[in-house]
């Protein structure tokens, strides 16, 4: 096992590896390229601590680096996802900061959803029962959701006081689910319901709560046995095109996928093709 | 009574008072920190005249240093929001300028729904009936809007021979439902239904007739009775990160919200919280 | 009949007529303002050469100047849109390229889509059958998408070990159908349905698979007898506001709708309402 953050940024350039990673505040598997990671605190509906937080943001960035890992399912343990920072081990402290501690927070928790969009791997999000705060914004910063009817998904930032700006909800919200629906979600706190946020296109697909999780380690290791060099810069363009003009965004597409035609994985596709087989991708 | 427009400008940085402002153009009266904006002039369907525009714009560029108005309500007599810029008293006149005169109308038009955005203050709108031209744009600039099924909104300024791109609304609507509902609405000037107004987000709620009125006030009620400053800074960082990159933006929102960190609302949640009460916010 | 691409260049400031152009690698006819362009490749499902790329950019490129066309219509032939770059003609060939050859590739697509989005006539696409690759992207290049329950669309870059950044997808399409949805289609390359089209945002109406084309036809044709100078400023705005800030956007409007208060349309629009007519819009 090799312990990652920090590792990678001693070898600039290389490729390292997250299979054997053992986290300290959530659980984590890797198999067949595919990372679960599950936020484990079910007794209070797997809420985020300052722990927890500072150990995402490193294993993200690590993710950036890592050679072994090629989709990531993010989930919580028994029937909830993520309730959110918690009331007693982050809000009270926060009460206690001053100025600069309070931005050092907002920034930490803003630093995890940067390495979460910055990292190549698609992320899938299950979610069923609570998907709550910061726990919503983790929901959000990932590629895919899949959800359950019974999911509660609350940007409940108003109730606490506070703005709905947090971690990037007003800029990521609105492209996935329109300024107007997002206005009412922040101003208000209310949860979004499961077939609401399939209607609106927060959710990819409402599953039974007992199969989200394996329908999304499923949708996980397909896209693991893509094209992931490939899957890599979609998400990457995705994010680079978020505030480009079109002309700007279309020869940003020209270079990158030009890149992509350069690889193996385009010249195996096409060999299978003539050959009337199946691809086999290998991210390279 | 003071009269707000002018005044807010000789007090910088301090805050002035909305309540008992005497609107000449329009119905305004403020209960409950909500300020409730009729246009009325239902026998030609609340249109919008030169007079109008003007008074509006300066009304809501005073609300941004208004203390005692933490919501507002915009809707229109009698079964109608608003039918648009009057042919008679706008359209006829505008046809006699020369290009500076033009541009000044546009460049007013616009003011308006740059203050709309720029004020603190939540904006809902009570839609029913005829939604027409600049009438359509103010319940888009608008943060909430509710309508009925009756209600037909249309941006038709193609049917008096001008372009679609008309007070923001090129900038505005794709954001709301879409860049190719957008492009039909614009092109065609036609009306879009109560029903797919809810479907593709513009409306984010269908109220009956006889009561969107009360169930936008009821809403603009809870959101007064929130924690108000931070509702502002959610209101400025939409605005705010509308061309941001997402990476910019989660940096803007960790200092925005930092700043709500050191109000006394977020203090008064915590507390309230842990007393197991519902908190009272005062807005600062 | 004067060929086009090439003339308009030679003719600064001039308008040039589109109506007799004899296209070479697709069908072109002029009827009522209304250009059809009718991919033809029927046995193959009407995929791209590397000929046809270029003439439809060169195409595109001159409709910009041209004074008799005033929107399009673009189709497949039988029952198919289009099936994207053809695998023998142009995923052969680029296996064989240098990096400076699959950047001229990349940018010649990506020319086509902002040569697309850049001539003045709003594009109504006619989708049914297969519309895939490339073809995707044509689609989602027009304005206007009128589908069939029938209809697959699928960005199946991913399919051919590509990534999902091609001709400018990671702009345009989360603007359409939002960035959720648009993660999947991309990832996947799997096909979008009809149905799910309409209820996404991405098709404007769904038609019977026999009467798709007439009434793409019909719409266009509606469009063409509007303002047409003025649509064609509605559609420079769409893309012109794409990443401005709202206030910047609100300016750039108020610009360019003074200028459409100084077209003869907006009078005759005037003075039909007064004279109680159908306004007769000439463009101009």
């Amino acid at each position: 096992m090799r312990y990652l953050p920090g590792q990678a940024q001693q070898l600039p350039g290389n490729r390292t590896s997250a299979a054997h990673y053992r986290a300290q505040h959530f659980l984590f598997e890797v198999q067949d390229g595919v990372a679960t990671l599950t936020l484990n605190r079910p007794e209070r509906k797997n809420p985020l601590t300052f722990d927890s937080y500072a150990e995402l943001r490193d294993l993200f960035r690590a993710l950036a680096y890592a050679d072994d890992v090629h989709a990531v399912v993010l989930a919580g343990a028994d029937g909830n996802f993520c309730s959110g920072g918690d009331v007693h081990d982050i809000i009270g402290p926060l009460t206690q900061l001053d100025m600069p501690g309070l931005l050092a927070f907002t920034r930490m928790t803003g630093d995890l959803v940067k390495a979460i969009r910055a990292c190549p791997q698609p992320i899938v999000a299950s979610i069923d029962g609570v998907c709550a705060g910061a726990g919503a914004m983790l929901a959000l910063a990932s590629d895919i959701r899949f959800g359950t009817a019974r999911s509660k998904t609350a940007f409940l930032f108003t109730r606490v006081g506070l703005a709905g700006c947090d971690m990037g909800a007003c800029a990521l919200l609105p492209r996935v689910i329109g300024q107007g629906r997002t206005a009412e979600l922040l101003y208000t706190g209310r949860s979004m319901s499961g077939e609401e946020g399939e209607r609106w296109g927060f959710f990819n697909r409402l599953c039974e709560p007992e199969s989200v999780l394996a329908e999304a380690r499923i949708f996980a290791t397909q896209l693991a046995q893509g094209p992931t060099f490939a899957h890599g810069m979609t998400k990457k363009m995705l994010q680079q095109e978020w505030n480009m003009g079109v002309d700007e965004a279309i020869e940003a597409e020209a270079q990158a996928q030009a890149i992509c035609m350069a690889t193996n994985d385009f010249h195996r596709a096409y060999h299978a093709f003539v050959a009337k087989q199946k691809p086999q991708f290998e991210g390279d």
